[in-house]
């Protein structure tokens, strides 16, 4: 039986855990939260009392965590770093969102010891965490994407090879970043028309059959109204939050800045996230852009 | 015998005309250019020795001009104004791409005449233009929407009713506006990817299928070599100038200040593609400006 560590159950790391066990693999999981811990066990996980004792001996070892120092902290450089005790036959997959020259040093301390490590961002939220059907975007060599096909296919739909270590971060900050543009631009072209008499509807049908056509209206319409699922349709809850997003383009700008890439589109957008959640609302979905650019009462 | 005079046989004009004689309109067509005539006679038109002679007694009237003020000074306030020799029950079909405000006068001095007239500007490009397979964008009332089906069925594929008079124009200029945005934002992502090592076929094909999907990425990526019969992989010749798209931008501008609607993401789109014309790009097709974004030798 294939055994996996998993790492970090977040809103994000929790459900995909669940999904491991329930597809059959022997889950070990590890987070700080007591009440993540009681959970996983719930969904058919076993329960470890430290991150070494999850990654002993296990054939996968999944972390989902915050940020690159945790991703570094937790395999490379932190009290009990795991590369101590990964067997070398092992596959690290970091579904963490984190920058891509740590995604890549890690890859390299791991590689000194004989184990491999690819970088596997997710997207797809927390609703796609549950269903299982996340999209990743990994990077390593051939045979690294092709060791984490099982696992990653318990988890999610579209699995993706980027390039070689740190392509899978890359390829996720430039998605995120156009997202943030196709966002903001779409809220602003329907704003622009419903002032000027346009329905919000009739405008976004037809600029999705048109040459303005874009994931946001094809399933994430920031108008209240125009689709029923989408979390503007929701008072903006759910979905993916204007602090994620903020986050994400803080990972593009230091992408842009180290490689000297021009960003005046991606930039516009974050300024414009940031204003918006300067306004109080970065716990709301990032649809709610719409907001901002909504007159209000004088 | 339907009569459909044409005024303005330019690059839209001349294969729309054509294509309505060949749908079996009795087509009187006009323009200022001998050249265009002859053209026009060669595809099936009769030719008219004046805008008045072709839209006398013609049951609709098209025009496909370059500007608001051309198009205001032949129906109402040039030397021989068209609202003048029209016949009452007649629909005028004006596709050419202007401001709002100026479709809306003018219909209202069509209407006062007894004259229907819907702005219907169009989308799709010459090759659209040539294969009848352009988008249309109509503004008027629902019978004057309905009374110009047959005629825009003979030149398109997706015939939009966007609203009441002007509807069709200003949901033209969000589209394009919302276009430019995310064409600037494909290339930026793209080229960000690249200078970080990925391959732009790959990371165009990530994107594309996840939340960064959008018309671009779908049928004119702008990178050359990832898509065959793309204008970037025919040394950006063809498609849609970086001048028009300036011209629309242009647009976009005036409605977003009459309407004080905020445009931060198209203003900056405007921006790029004026400074993309300023390094002498104007002629390219408006997907060059990828080139803004690439590293040039020091």
């Amino acid at each position: 039986m294939t055994t996996v560590a998993f790492i970090g159950l977040g809103n994000m790391g929790g459900p995909m855990a669940a999904n491991l066990a329930k597809a059959g693999f022997n889950v070990r999981a590890f987070d700080l939260s007591a009440q993540a811990l009681e959970t996983a066990k719930s969904q058919g996980c076993e329960i470890a009392a430290t991150a070494s004792e999850a990654a002993t001996d296990a054939d996968f070892v999944i972390s989902m965590l915050p940020a690159g120092k945790h991703v570094r902290g937790l395999y490379v450089d932190g009290d009990a770093p795991l590369f101590e005790v990964i067997k070398p036959s092992a596959l690290v997959i970091d579904c963490s969102t984190i920058d891509a020259d740590t995604a890549r040093q890690v890859a390299a301390a791991g590689a000194e010891k004989g184990i491999g490590f690819v970088d596997a961002p997710v997207s797809g939220g927390v609703g796609g965490a549950q269903a299982g059907t996340l999209t990743f975007i990994v990077g390593g060599s051939e045979a690294q994407f092709a060791q984490a096909q099982p696992v990653l296919q318990a988890m999610g739909k579209n699995i993706f090879h980027a390039g070689d270590h740190g392509a899978g971060q890359v390829a996720k900050v430039c998605n995120n970043m156009l997202l943030s543009i196709l966002m903001a631009g779409t809220c602003e072209a329907i704003n622009m028309g419903v002032k000027n008499g346009l329905d919000p509807a009739v405008l976004s049908e037809i600029m999705k059959q048109s040459s303005g056509g874009n994931w946001a209206l094809n399933v994430y319409n920031p108008y209240p109204g125009v689709m029923e699922n989408a979390p503007a349709s929701k008072g903006y809850q759910g979905g993916f939050q204007v602090d994620l997003m903020i986050k994400d383009l803080g990972l593009a700008m230091d992408v842009s800045q180290q490689s000297a890439s021009p960003v005046p589109m991606g930039s516009a957008a974050r300024s414009l996230f940031t204003l918006h959640k300067a306004g109080g609302n970065g716990k709301l979905d990032f649809s709610s852009l719409l907001k901002l650019y909504q007159d209000k009462s004088e």
